[in-house]
């Protein structure tokens, strides 16, 4: 939803507030709500049936990502990528966005919940796709807010466009080294075991194969999805229970199709609704409580991806978190090949740095001459003016300029090597940790 | 420790190394070892004594964070200011460090340990600092940081260049917030107890009245601190026990004077060095464990501030928290405190936002003007040429370079402004969670 940019932005907006005012979720993660001016009126409406809310501010335009909750939130806070595409993609816009993870905290029936909500780096290429070191860098730095923060919390949820496919090495890498669950592979598991109960129920409504970007909705790019006739799954409701909690996926729907009444539909993306239901074990089933969470994504990105290929990870499920070491050997597999994507991007990054500084330097080095033979002139070395003035002066501002942009640019390169080679290390110490975890145990 | 600009950078390096291996610290955390290179030779030298350690990288030049220690690092992560200073202050330079929190978790003896390592915003100009809002930013963002990631610690250790006075109102900020005491109080107070061991113990040595930038100091600049003729303490080792827990501060050092054997101090800064009594509740004092910490800050930050003020602070220490309704309500002031002073760095920044805004429109009118004249003359209208080409030229040049240096600064100050917005609404948050406390309680 970008003022002046995104299509029946404010309609829309209000079709929104009224689908959630009439669902009556428990908690709502939004992305892309990038004006705050509609979040303001979002939190007019939703003030009588979500009564607490969260905006969270980064970048130049905003983070795009707030939260609607019937409970209290207790407490927030937000980390912004170091990471996040190139200031002069300025036709992808992803650097003015300040692409973060908000964290808030809230105590549902004794329970302590931290939610998760955020939004990753787009993808606009898939076959040579420039931003995927900056995406890698991004889940990392997720999973790893994600485990530091979550210590002391009963059950962790996270909600997001996070602009991955799902067998992407990013997302395994995130769930790997999360424990993180699939709402949609959890439901879809739940529904496809043999033990369900009889009839099966019909665990997962909406789009096929949960898809949250699909050719039918008016606002996606058609071009961009021919290769993915049924659309791609980009939006995750994910989730683990910490402590002496276990969680279940009940129900995953999507949106499908126009909102009730009109003929376009809420957003670009479908938004994912889960409904959970959170146990506290060695108690009677009395003790539970249902959580239903919708994350929709308004429009502005756009990502193609390929054919949805089923759900074939398999680290953090229970059933291989008991035997640690073959999954530990699966996710140092993931680790790797993460590594390895982001030591590309690091040495681009590198040659980017190298040649914008070699730049800056020959700028410097003209503007030096223009100097001394301006210098020479006005001694009066060389009697004639060898050069037309205009074309002199002309020359003199390109360089300078010249020497400025590339300055700013081996700068903001510089940056980005850091960060690179900073989570390229971090890797390595996972690395390390899990090849050393076996010889332990 | 800059490469080129400090002064005899790689004797003070090696001095340093030398001490650490003769003193053999159980952990050094060290700031501002700005090169990479120093890192690896300080790494390469200590590697018997100190065989675990860990550089954080970020922003242009590098954090210049890094720890030594004897015990294994589980884990580590990285947390970068959102705000820290102005890209164009180059004369400051705090930008291009990448100001930020490092965070190395240990587990030592079964017990885990959180350590931080950090570097604020320096102090410039202390009747006038219009860096405050971001460094309390940084305090708070700070706060937030150690409070959501420590939740499974045992024991939280913070070392660092704080840039902060004792009674200033960021130091109060983040040791209420967070619990954190300060260790050269703790020793003080220790010490003056009449309950004391006789004779008591001189449980806190070196500079008087734990200061860390000392008039005396070859490498401070002796004009900054005219006046504080004591010098001033703003390197801290605060510390505080979660769960069944205590620590004391057994001994509080700083070195003072040269290094021995030469006439150079080892830094601009006087290293802080604790040892730390660790105790697991209700078990015999066998079980426990003393920690040494080092903490040097190489040269390059400069600080000048009030006259060491006593140790003024009251939120955080046990015997406040255990009556919580008049500590939260301390609390509170010192919260509004900040958030008011947040609240004039915002002003600041939106009156930035707005100049530079208003700069880059009249830089466009004024190249859209421009190119309406060439366009007339080329058609003809005005039949002899108004101005002079050079001029012309020229003043097209200046106004583009206007339009683009205010475009940024316009960009950068938006940002600003989005941070700043965000502390003061987390700040209300934490407020309001503050004055609801009593009156559920």
């Amino acid at each position: 939803a970008i003022r002046y940019l995104s299509k029946r932005r404010q309609e829309r907006i209000r079709l929104i507030g009224d689908k959630l005012c009439q669902e009556g979720f428990d908690l709502v993660l939004l992305q892309e709500v990038w004006s705050e001016q509609d979040y303001s009126d979002l939190k007019a409406k939703l003030a009588s049936c979500y009564p607490f809310s969260h905006y969270f501010r980064s970048g130049v335009i905003g983070s795009g990502l707030c939260v609607f909750s019937r409970f209290p939130i207790l407490d927030t806070l937000l980390y912004q990528y170091s990471l996040n595409g190139y200031p002069y993609m300025l036709q992808h816009g992803d650097w003015f966005c300040g692409k973060s993870v908000g964290l808030v905290i809230m105590k549902i029936s004794g329970i302590i919940f931290n939610v998760y909500v955020t939004h990753l780096h787009a993808e606009y290429c898939r076959d040579k796709d420039a931003y995927l070191p900056h995406r890698l860098v991004q889940a990392w730095e997720l999973a790893q807010f994600i485990r530091h923060t979550s210590k002391a919390a009963d059950v962790v949820l996270l909600g997001g466009d996070l602009n991955m496919h799902p067998e992407d090495v990013g997302i395994r890498l995130l769930r790997g080294w999360t424990g993180l669950r699939d709402a949609f592979a959890e439901a879809t598991r739940f529904e496809d075991t043999p033990r369900a109960p009889h009839p099966p129920r019909l665990l997962s409504q909406g789009c096929k194969n949960g898809c949250t970007l699909v050719p039918d909705n008016c606002f996606t790019d058609k071009s961009e999805m021919l290769p993915f006739p049924l659309g791609i799954r980009i939006d995750y409701i994910l989730y683990k229970a910490i402590s002496s909690f276990t969680v279940k996926c009940e129900e995953l729907k999507t949106t499908t199709g126009p909102a009730p009444g009109t003929a376009i539909p809420f957003s670009d993306h479908e938004a994912v609704m889960a409904t959970l239901h959170i146990q506290r074990q060695g108690q009677p089933a009395g003790a539970t409580l249902g959580t239903a969470g919708l994350q929709s994504s308004g429009d502005g990105e756009k990502g193609i991806g390929v054919v949805w290929g089923g759900i074939g990870m398999v680290y953090g499920r229970p059933s291989m978190l008991r035997t640690p070491v073959p999954a530990d050997l699966a996710l140092a597999d993931v680790v790797t090949e993460a590594r390895t994507e982001v030591g590309v991007g690091l040495r681009a990054a590198q040659r980017q740095r190298y040649s914008w500084g070699r730049m800056a330097v020959l700028a410097l080095l003209l503007l030096l001459l223009q100097a001394a033979a301006a210098l020479g002139t006005l001694a009066g070395l060389g009697a004639e003016q060898p050069f037309p003035k205009l074309s002199f002066c002309l020359l003199a501002f390109i360089s300078l300029g010249v020497l400025i942009l590339a300055t700013g640019l081996h700068v903001f390169h510089t940056m980005e090597v850091k960060m690179l080679h900073g989570t390229e290390d971090q890797m390595w110490m996972a690395l390390r940790a899990l090849q050393e975890r076996p010889s332990e145990g």
